[in-house]
């Protein structure tokens, strides 16, 4: 039997927030919302361009594991740092939450990755991401035994940018799948499927087990503008489909379900980084202890609203407290 | 005629925040409120024990140089870190608020210095502090005409812990005398003032025109229980006192005045962190532009009660906009 509930692989960054208006979004080319990845130097340039920030753990599959240990599971993280400052507080921040997380910092090359979030008045958070060391997370780095233990093994699709991560990617989903555990994915960013198209669809329907993605990603999976038409697309191809629609909740498709899951309600939405991350933590949490397909949903909208309602993309009230009696 | 408003001179430190409940402190020997300084490995200790941290720029007169510049004051600051990670962060964020910031960092020794914050649930910091690379502030590293531009000169108490900053800090002081600028200085924490007590009565007396103190602290400078005891002692000794008293407001002396300032209402107290810090910016952008102390001592509880009103010791909304008309 698995020990664990959910392994993630991702890109470890370290976020650096800072609010800005939306004249500086036009000013630094930024496309709102999105996800753009940039070299070193780029970075710099950006950085010197905001105001003062905060620097807080990130990345968007540990986001999700750490969701996961805040809602009681047991959960395991993978991804790659440097021996640096920024990354002795990514790992320290995992380890504080109780995940376990074993992949050894590089000793040399780049720096530990970051994220620059500008977050507009909106509350909306725009990335900008220097990926530094987590490039050099290659197949070696996956432990055959840890996937095995874990009943879901989570893949962000940001892991496909750098070459050798989405070779251990490939890898870590063969492992999981011999085991017979589930793969779970996140298309992560409309502009990362576009990258990355018919390496996502072929993964979705021959490999995915449970796929997460908002709107603009799964239009952009299937090219299209028509969100009922790509949801009707993605239902045949993979076990479980949770569509996220921010403000309108989310639907989940599993088998021959269609599941419509209200948002959870939010005083003041402050900050919407992290949002689709918690959301997968908390379906993931239900699914791994055989909840139902809704329960799951509720579960994941929970977790989404804890999180968009302040500064940060990782839980500040312990998600199993707010889950109650949907998480038995 | 000085073209600065206010120059500042501290140990400079990146602030590590955690909230935990009150038996993590009984648990870590933490006196709430407090200030402690500690050596590398006691800091690691205490890190690896704390929860999911943020990492925030602070050290305590680099928040009030930062609170003088939100008033829109123009404003320098002096301190020490490494070139490193940490060092980027702190520089980043004083530049990025319009402060003048050109102590070169140390490119050898330790490194940049941190303050690990532990915020208990009635929004109490307590400090625990790793100097790092601040204690190489030296006497060198004050630059002559930088103090001679400045209205008033501002130091922090705790700058008496490193042996080579107390000497940097009697060196300024003497530069903006001759230069008939006003020193002023804050006397940090009660503990700070129990190691320096003959020294820092000696500067009241002698060296220095505002003193900064809350009550704890002007207690421990004349080893007495009662508030209205050290506040007629303090009264001979130095043109101006701003004694800050949290919820109660604060007391300004200045010559035969005797002003009682209330507090600024909060709608909720989150964090205390920097509200000693930001009443100083707030007192000194009012002195340097010439306002009656009545006045200043407002503007020092505006910008205590913005700063408490969130995470993080430095302000997240323009002073200059709250304190409207105060501040012509």
């Amino acid at each position: 039997m698995a020990d664990l509930d959910v392994v993630g692989i991702g890109n470890a960054l370290v976020d650096v927030l800072s609010q800005e208006d939306e004249a500086f979004l036009a000013g630094q080319g930024l496309v709102k919302g999105a996800m753009q990845l940039v070299d070193e130097a780029r970075a710099r340039e950006l950085y010197a361009a905001m105001g003062p920030a905060v620097e807080i753990s990130g990345g968007s599959a540990a986001n999700t594991i750490v969701g996961v240990a805040s809602f009681g599971g047991r959960a395991h993280y993978v991804g790659k740092v440097r021996d640096d400052q920024l990354g002795e507080v990514f790992s320290h921040d995992l380890r504080a939450v109780g995940v376990g997380y074993s992949t050894p910092a590089a000793t040399t090359g780049p720096p530990t990755g970051r994220c620059l979030i500008v977050v507009t008045p909106d509350a909306q958070r725009t990335l900008t991401t220097y990926l530094g060391a987590s490039v050099h997370l290659g197949p070696g780095e996956i432990d055959k035994r840890l996937i095995e233990r874990a009943s879901i093994l989570y893949l962000e699709g940001y892991l496909f940018d750098p070459p050798e991560a989405q070779r251990a990617f490939r890898a870590a989903a063969d492992m999981a799948h011999a085991a017979g555990r589930k793969v779970a994915l996140t298309l992560s960013d409309p502009f990362c499927v576009d990258r990355h198209r018919d390496a996502f669809r072929e993964l979705v329907e021959r490999h995915v087990d449970v796929l997460f993605a908002n709107e603009a990603e799964i239009r952009s999976l299937y090219r299209t503008t028509d969100f009922d038409g790509a949801l009707r697309q993605v239902r045949g191809h993979c076990a479980v489909a949770a569509l996220t629609r921010s403000e309108r909740g989310s639907v989940v498709v599993a088998g021959d379900e269609v599941h419509v899951i209200a948002a959870s309600p939010v005083k003041t939405v402050v900050d919407t980084t992290g949002a689709g991350d918690l959301y997968a933590a908390g379906f993931m949490i239900g699914l791994s202890r055989g909840l139902d397909p809704a329960t799951c949903g509720r579960l994941g909208s929970l977790a989404a609203a804890e999180v968009i309602s302040h500064v940060g993309a990782r839980p500040q009230t312990p998600l199993a407290e707010l889950a109650g009696r949907l998480l038995p």
